[in-house]
């Protein structure tokens, strides 16, 4: 059984290349939910539909999030009520979030909705919500307030400095049922290509989680989501640049040294190899831009081959 | 000032064909929220909505609810995830209820959110939720269990037998803010020709509203929704039976014989307006089935003429 901490996109593509190289009934992703937010009442958990969306092959792939040949029509009608309208709800999407509004509302929790939409989408990976109590996000920008995550990645386009991040909740928050025993037995953990501040970031705040991967450091391998100082997608570089000083892959391995034994570095960045290996972390070079077909399968057989555990296609 | 006493389909068609004969600016709807509901974690208030959509000239003629011109792309999509669609709720409709959700969420009371709506479909009528507290007719029905208005309305389609009604909340929720002081000041308050049970009886079971109204019983004129022992629409007849015995109109005047002093009873029924009269109701007879364009305006003007109030136009 293969676990892996995912975010959005990047790690939804991963595990799309994953279950091309194990089967995807083994292999459980434990997803971030610091992402999560309540809009016109619903609650919205992105990462969790992305990943959905993308391993059911329905995600909008010109988008970047939501669900293919997707419709506007409430949204439009949203705008004529004059309601804030700068998060955009597709017609089909939110037939997922009312669902999962509703069932909540019923009392069930995060991980059970989660499994249930999943099942409706016939996805065969076991998706788990990091946890089902909440852990919000929160960012303090340069310029002065704290503002939620979604805030601060959609509204506000991620173009604002950054001063510190928080993970409010974390502490009390527990991991949901699964999520420690499938770190505890998996044959491999794989923190997939997700920003390591706001999307991996929540789940290793989850003091259980980290502890877990700290005692399992060796099985524990993480892939970069930067490639030649940059990010393909979203903040992660500035993030890193701003909290830390250095957006290079070597930023993302020192913060995962604590967690995980091999760290996945691009081509690209073949030079820091040796950077990698002396903050203690086995460094293996791989192709780690997943845009052409295949390059996501050969990263997972290279992450998997980074911690022993051969690929059975 | 006229104030009107609503349920819905009946009402809104009453309260369209009375904006033809009086100002619209100079009408409140008092309006029933009894039927208001939760669905997929949403709140939905189907009399406010009716009212409104019917007063924008928006109703789905049709269906008898909802939105003209509707589509159902999220429903569809709710379908898939197996959610319970009985109720059903069309992509434009669905704004309205987001809008509302979201608004309730962040503090807003229902009154401020009504009018909100109100105003982006531009409908002038000032609409007054009863109360902004939570009011919630239940109906025991004959062979067992109490179920929630909607699900008795909509998922049992109104037929079963019900043995008693009651309004959950009603004692402790106080009339939503205008309400008390429109049916003070008013010229005529009109009790709309909706079910006198389950619609205009939630309202009443406001004991101050109540009260206003038997003091004021000389400018209070109702108008039966039941025509020659039967309802154009919906379980009035049926549930006068079950609750009462008689179904006629005079049933009708019965209850509301403490809080209107004059009753429109239909051309089909003139033959009950001794027996009306005999109740303290002074009865007046006219065309009360608003199929044909001039009869909700004609209605208005007959209502309005019974308890001694001119019409400008």
């Amino acid at each position: 059984m293969i676990a892996v901490l995912a975010g959005g996109v990047g790690a939804a593509r991963f595990l799309a290349g994953l279950v091309e190289v194990v089967a995807p009934s083994s292999v459980v992703a434990v997803v971030n939910t610091g992402d999560d937010t309540r809009l016109h009442g619903l609650h919205i958990s992105p990462d969790l539909d992305t990943v959905t969306y993308t391993l059911a092959g329905e995600h909008n792939a010109e988008l970047g999030w939501g669900l293919a040949g997707e419709t506007w029509t409430v949204m439009a009608a949203l705008e004529r009520l004059g309601a804030p309208t700068w998060f955009r709800l597709g017609d089909r999407d939110l037939a997922t979030h009312l669902y999962r509004t509703g069932r909540l509302a019923e009392g069930a929790p995060l991980s059970t909705v989660t499994a249930e939409i999943a099942r409706a989408f016939g996805v065969e990976v076991r998706l788990l919500p990091m946890s089902d109590d909440p852990v919000r996000t929160r960012l303090e920008l340069a310029d002065g307030p704290e503002v939620e995550f979604q805030e601060y990645f959609v509204r506000l386009r991620h173009a604002v400095a950054v001063r510190s991040v928080r993970f409010a909740g974390a502490e009390e928050a527990r991991p949901a049922p699964g999520v420690l025993e499938a770190l505890e037995e998996a044959d491999a953990v794989v923190i997939a290509p997700s920003n390591p501040v706001v999307s991996i970031g929540p789940i290793l705040a989850l003091e259980p989680v980290s502890a877990v991967l700290a005692r399992r450091r060796a099985c524990v391998v993480a892939i970069s989501p930067i490639v030649a100082g940059a990010a393909l997608k979203g903040p992660a570089a500035r993030l890193l640049a701003e909290l830390t000083g250095d957006s290079s892959a070597e930023a993302v391995a020192r913060r995962y040294s604590a967690v995980a034994g091999a760290f996945v570095l691009d081509e690209r960045d073949a030079a820091l190899a040796g950077r990698v290996g002396a903050l203690g972390l086995r460094p293996v070079v791989a192709e780690t831009v997943m845009g052409a077909p295949g390059v996501a399968a050969g990263l997972a057989r290279a992450a998997l081959d980074a911690v022993g555990v051969a690929t059975s296609r």
